[in-house]
């Protein structure tokens, strides 16, 4: 009887809590679908700051904005955490054409980050299409050697998640030039990394390898790919023109930004939220990561506002230098090891501000299993998908020093239309969205702060 | 052991026809998310006919591209059904300003469906502001007479299902203008049906009951009925102008369109799936319903393609008249009750082109159990939502027949931004979220029509 008594207070004990918690979380929603000025916020950094790639006065100007806007909220405390960043600049905008006998086909491209400048009067040579680092290698140096190499294997559309896609392709953007320059090649050229058939070239990181030919490399976008592709079907013997004015300058000095609530009753465990605050130069960086940033912070707000006192100390940290470097998440997984910080998770948005679906988790089975069980409280905000999965790049470092890594899952149909491009615009951002990802990041780090793990 | 032998014999064949669904829902994905014209098809209807109002040209041209489509696809039979609609015009766009002292401000307004013209000249009356019937009634004759009532009770922002928020404030567009007349006012206004801060009104439909004066009703964006509140609160006084210029003309010809595969087995047993080819006057209406259209014909076009050869018969339906009338939807009832049409359960698309969540069913609890059996196929495919939920407006009247009626279910966080506007345009459905839509409904009647229900 006794053991029975004890099993039915443990049961409404838990039925207790978890009903608090929905509670609290219904709150957490209203306050954020109501209140929240996370879409002003984005409009601010989107349309006041603009593109801010590291090392450019837009990044800086975005790391004043974010300090400022956590020190207006209130936040326990404010600061900043120094990195030096890569500073690459694209310089004035390239030109690109198809040479097809006496027709010249102007094509869209943007030169990636980290590539080198073509000769300033540009580069014209044959084209050889391949669809993958085998198909060129088995192509051999005689059949490469000065001629500018064509990545044209498009994202799969058939993965429903669309970051699956982008990873079984994106391989062609990271390597292609040091493989190309293997065999003799000037330069190279890969399809933009996205479903979307449009003209908007897709920029993104690239590096090379010590001991290969530094060649440079550019973007095209996906109709103009498919143009290219045609016009050799055709003209085998076609030539392509680029020109691109990039440069890589010394490393400059940059920050990451970090704004806290202290914890009430162990301050000195911790727990992150955070985004990164550089964009490629061409884009506003609304999805990637404005809304990340803005969302981040907006958690903290929130707990404020609905007067939640967390027990861990929940930090908002603004990444710098995601897109081409990681210098921020590096540095920030540096300091908090030489600081002998504590940190219990961390969770990052950089899937974009879409519809939320869940999160992904990078942790011990154990681990997993224990926010698996918060599902039942998650289901009725459409977090269905919460499971082993990653987390995100800023984050990542932190691994190492044992915290459980979250990674906020949006809707992913959308991400890879924008992504990288000039049109990864305010406007592209849905309020309602955005703000129900900041609603389920602030439930989750309230059931995180609550419960540990 | 024998009975242990059945068991076995019957969890492998279980656990086989699973994965042969599994296997031939993949393909219906690939095929589509590889090779669906519907998104071009979206294209033509939404930007070649554009709007098309039950009665319009456009709505005829509509009948006209839908049967050719279906013709062209190839499918077993193609026809009309004719249906006699409600014919409304809203001739010259609406002028509206507030009048607030010598300072005159123009504000978007919008006649809803169904409405009477103002006299030529247009109205200008005192405004009284109300949130809900029940104010208004308090208010009572003395305080209403002779004014225009201005129904401002926004949508709740707090529903994470946009349509249970609507549902809970479109009684003011629908009954305002009878409400209002009882108590002697001279015109109506309603805030606009959305939760987004815009100056795009929304239009949609209004009704006038029997033995009550018909008065004019306009919508109002949500930006101009903050403006007007705002002004009301400074300048109770201040007069409100509007004219608008539409009519009811007599009932015209129309015509649900509609394509199917012949059952292979049970072809007089009929699956509908099916969107409303209509729109409203101001919209391309491609969330509304271009793509519950499109998406339609793509079920059948991919299983074509696919060499499914569906043992019952499937339809597509194109209906007629949803926005302000429903005749389509109760004609086809109508034509299937006359011809003693068996229907097993009919799928309509009518909540925009998003991402799908699930499906809603009504029907008996077996038959919603014998559905929700099929979540480990759907989960998969972002499919979480499947359960009790409500069907269609154009299916509705096949309940009464004890056909189960299934609505898609996508994401509802962008649809009230666009709805019955003029930017519910081409531009803003996505092309992969459209068609997994189109796959989703594609997966759900294959399983419909090899288990039945």
């Amino acid at each position: 009887m006794k053991k029975l008594l004890l099993l039915f207070c443990l049961f409404t004990t838990g039925a207790y809590a978890q009903s608090t918690d929905s509670v609290t979380i219904r709150k957490i929603y209203n306050e954020i679908l109501t209140n929240s000025p996370s879409y002003e916020w984005l409009r601010q950094l989107t349309k006041q700051i603009g593109p801010r790639l590291s090392g450019s006065s837009g990044a800086q100007k975005a790391v004043d904005w974010s300090k400022q806007l956590m020190e207006k909220e209130g936040f326990d405390r404010v600061f900043l955490q120094e990195v030096m960043v890569p500073h690459w600049v694209r310089g004035a905008r390239e030109v690109a054409y198809i040479q097809n006998g006496k027709q010249k086909i102007t094509v869209p491209i943007a030169a990636l980050g980290g590539s080198i400048a073509t000769s300033p009067k540009g580069i014209e040579a044959p084209v050889i299409e391949v669809k993958n680092f085998q198909e060129l290698r088995e192509l051999g140096a005689e059949k490469v050697k000065g001629k500018i190499v064509f990545y044209n294997r498009p994202m799969d559309p058939t993965k429903l998640n669309t970051f699956e896609a982008y990873a079984g392709a994106v391989d062609q953007r990271g390597n292609g030039a040091t493989e190309a320059a293997k065999l003799g090649a000037v330069g190279a050229l890969v399809r933009s990394m996205t479903t979307a058939m449009d003209d908007n070239p897709h920029t993104g990181s690239m590096r090379y390898a010590t001991g290969v030919p530094l060649i440079p490399m550019a973007a095209i976008s996906t109709n103009g790919a498919e143009l290219l592709s045609k016009s050799l079907k055709e003209t085998p013997g076609l030539t392509f023109y680029f020109k691109q004015n990039c440069e890589t300058l010394p490393d400059a000095k940059s920050y990451n930004v970090v704004g806290e609530i202290r914890g009430s009753e162990k301050p000195d465990e911790i727990i992150v939220v955070g985004g990164h605050l550089d964009s490629w130069d061409l884009a506003e960086g609304a999805h990637d990561d404005g809304s990340g940033c803005v969302q981040s912070i907006e958690v903290l707000r929130a707990f404020k506002a609905l007067g939640i006192k967390p027990k861990r100390t929940i930090r908002a940290v603004m990444f710098m230098n995601e897109e081409n470097g990681l210098r921020g998440g590096i540095g920030y997984a540096d300091y908090a090891k030489k600081n002998n910080e504590k940190h219990l998770a961390a969770v990052e948005s950089d899937n974009g501000g879409f519809t939320p679906r869940g999160f992904g988790i990078v942790g011990t089975p154990e681990q997993r299993a224990n926010i698996m069980a918060w599902k039942p409280l998650l289901a009725p905000y459409g977090l269905h998908e919460i499971g082993a999965g990653s987390g995100g790049a800023d984050i990542g470092p932190l691994a190492q020093q044992g915290v459980v890594l979250l990674g906020f899952k949006p809707d992913p149909q959308r991400y890879f239309d924008y992504h990288h491009t000039g049109i990864d615009r305010f406007e592209t951002v849905n309020k309602r969205e955005l703000e129900l990802g900041a609603a389920s990041m602030a439930a989750l780090i309230y059931l995180l702060d609550k419960y540990g793990l």
